[in-house]
């Protein structure tokens, strides 16, 4: 018989005479005559429980049925005389599907440790905590997508791999058809010249706002960065909205506008999941969240930032001047001390940034902005694009680029070129945020960090 | 002033007192006292035509303006007296934003070979027809998400970097951190062992369809194969569902479901960008996706295709034998000469699939199923997995394979394992399928090719 899954089972809105359901076993207790099961198959948080009559058939079975083991009950969809669950199944018929042996199952104990379930991380989702993270992640994922469908942006795929490096930096992976060790020169190679994992599919997606308008990016970035911290991972989700005859004052709105909905949306649809979160992981999750939604974003100018952090009589342990970029502590002093809400720090030095963001007319500043959010830091960072060819190619020869690699970027500033802006969310930030996790593996499937490979 | 895209503006249902467009000259034509100024700004295929009245101005300005500038005109939305569109703007006044040389701007004449539009990809979607594909490549991405929203599916991002090769087969890129030529050892690499880039993310959403249910990754995929052909690129965008409590069956009523839900919202959804495809790229693209929408798909066993190409007075290049994969021109001649709609193969020999395949009862073939529709050929590929721990392991023990890479995987059947079963559908054939478009080329914003890293 088909399976009903136990979301839509518990969200019955009448009795049911015959229905089956499918999961693996959270518990099982025998009692005489017959067993409590309680089934959990990833639809939602909660497990049903069946209550199954013992006869030979059954109870033979039941000897096969520990924690962890898949199983199919077919019977009555009835009312719950016990708190907390409206409905439960009056099992007629229990078949094992699969065992799981309880000698060497991992999941037996109650409570485990991050790190442990990060060495068992194809397992990890069967339990309550994975599982609401991972429900909650494509849920996020699937409302990015729904967001930007309402607003008319294009979704775009911008090229994975790349043969040129869009923030300027080193730290990009190396990829190649080559065998390991070769000496072969990269015009040998499957691309014919040397090739990259991105780490932006911005300059891509701008090609793309300067023809279609308000367009975005969604997939994997990567950086080869050797750092071991709770917030580095080497392959990440990006989100890169770009939007055209807009400015940096037009990014800002979009980003608030777009963070705003995001929360809204989990709090609306992942109410159960996020609760969990709420109650086990971080009891401040519900007040960050309904804070952020609360006010508008503070917008405020580096150069007033730099005088607010001078001024505080708070101690950094990077000691503030104008032109450096801003630390971590620096970022939730502002967002989480001083203006209590997220905070817009813009007009940056253009020192500290690339040459594609726009010069303002003080030529000392660039229309680059951050969003700092609380406990996260950064969660935004984007800029209004240089239009202007002769600006754009002044600021490109004043850094020693290669013209000649951008050829085509330049060629969308000859050509009907036009004020855009844009900027990239890190996915597994925005997820951090909603969910109050500290450990950027721990929202992650399968997270891919120095030395670590597995799965 | 805010702009008015101007599909919003074409939509109007009232005239309107001052509106500003901002887009894309496409034409200009000028008359005593007035000109004509057609503007395009990507948000849908038609072009809003402007009355722009000379005043001194306006004069200067229009010197300024060829085809490909960017241009902002303020003015009236008033009631068209030309056939075709309903409203047009009586402009006021018209900026101009980025001009275009009129001398080496490629995109002057009206028709343009895909060849060489392809050497300017990132001017092309300032034509009709490489617009219309990128909003239908983006209708179509976002349109795969809502159907597994809408089903309830959970989206998984399984990884791009991998240590493990699920095909059992070659051809995948390999990605390191050392520079070309190192003779480092994998040890010293960043991850520490050998890594490339995937082919495929279903042994990673297996594990989470033995937790979460319904589950489906959307990603990109790489291959390292060297073939010049219009049907091969090295990156490009999969789609794989994974069910649980699911058989060979299920699996088909998916794969068809899915295909038939999103020809139907490309119909409904894009009609005016799929109609310059049905009129100037494949003038049989309306009946072909009527077709697939009217009937069942047909099922077929791989052992009576066989007898079916062998009974066939028609001759094959490639001589039809039981054992053998099927061709592209067997596949076309079942789908489209026999019968006529997309058919299912399934059930294929065992010797010319994946190890993970689940084995039939005859021990000959494996439960797997390939979608042949019109045009493309195979669409869809996918099997149910083998579920069973000892069959599992006496295949991979047949095929050579080193257990020990796989622990993981065969975790999964040790711990309540389950019948499930997925597929993979290529997302750019997919959108070749709704465009008519036959070379893959033109359906991704920078295609990656053998020798070809350009943008």
């Amino acid at each position: 018989m088909k399976r009903t899954k136990i979301k839509d089972a518990l969200n019955a809105t009448a009795p049911m005479d015959e229905i089956t359901i499918k999961g693996w076993v959270r518990s099982k207790r025998d009692n005489k005559g017959f067993s409590f099961v309680a089934l959990n198959d990833g639809s939602c948080l909660s497990t049903i429980q069946a209550i199954v009559d013992h006869t030979p058939e059954i109870e033979e079975a039941l000897t096969r049925v520990g924690t962890g083991a898949s199983v199919a009950i077919t019977g009555e969809l009835v009312e719950s005389p016990g708190k907390g669950q409206r409905w439960e199944v009056r099992g007629k018929a229990l078949e094992v599907i699969g065992e799981a042996d309880q000698e060497t199952f991992p999941l037996q104990k109650k409570r485990h440790s991050d790190e442990f379930l990060r060495s068992i991380a194809h397992l990890r989702p069967r339990t309550n905590k994975y599982s609401a993270m991972f429900r909650m992640r494509s849920a996020l994922a699937q409302a990015v997508h729904k967001y930007f469908a309402e607003k008319d942006f294009f979704y775009i795929h911008t090229p994975i791999i790349t043969g040129s490096d869009c923030e300027g930096a080193g730290e990009m992976f190396r990829v190649t058809s080559l065998e390991a060790g070769s000496q072969l020169p990269p015009e040998e190679d499957f691309f014919g010249k040397p090739s990259q994992l991105t780490v932006s599919g911005q300059l891509s997606a701008e090609m793309f706002s300067l023809s279609l308008g308000d367009v975005y990016t969604f997939g994997p970035t990567f950086r080869a960065e050797n750092s071991n911290t709770p917030r580095h991972v080497a392959e990440f989700w990006m989100i890169e909205p770009e939007i055209v005859f807009s400015d940096l004052s037009d990014d800002m709105d979009l980003g608030e506008d777009m963070i705003k909905y995001l929360i809204t949306h989990m709090l609306d649809n992942c109410a159960e999941d996020v609760e969990l979160f709420a109650k086990w992981v971080d009891k401040g999750l519900m007040p960050t969240l309904e804070n952020i939604l609360k006010e508008p974003f503070k917008r405020l100018p580096y150069t007033e930032a730099i005088d607010i952090l001078k001024k505080t009589k708070k101690e950094f342990e990077y000691p503030v001047e104008w032109g450096m970029d801003l630390q971590t502590e620096h970022e939730r002093f502002l967002c989480e001390e001083k203006f209590k809400r997220p905070v817009y720090v813009y007009d940056y030095p253009k020192t500290i940034k690339p040459f594609y963001m726009r010069m303002n007319d003080d030529d000392k500043t660039v229309a680059a902005m951050d969003c700092l959010v609380p406990r996260i830091g950064e969660l935004i960072g984007g800029s209004q694009r240089e239009e202007r060819l002769d600006v754009l190619v002044a600021r490109m020869d004043e850094m020693g680029l290669d013209k000649e690699d951008y050829w085509w970027y330049l060629d969308s500033r000859k050509y009907g070129t036009a004020p855009h802006a844009g900027f990239g969310m890190g996915f597994e930030r925005m997820l951090m945020l909603v969910t109050g996790v500290s450990n950027i593996r721990d929202v992650m499937p399968f997270p891919r960090t120095p030395k670590s490979l597995d799965f």
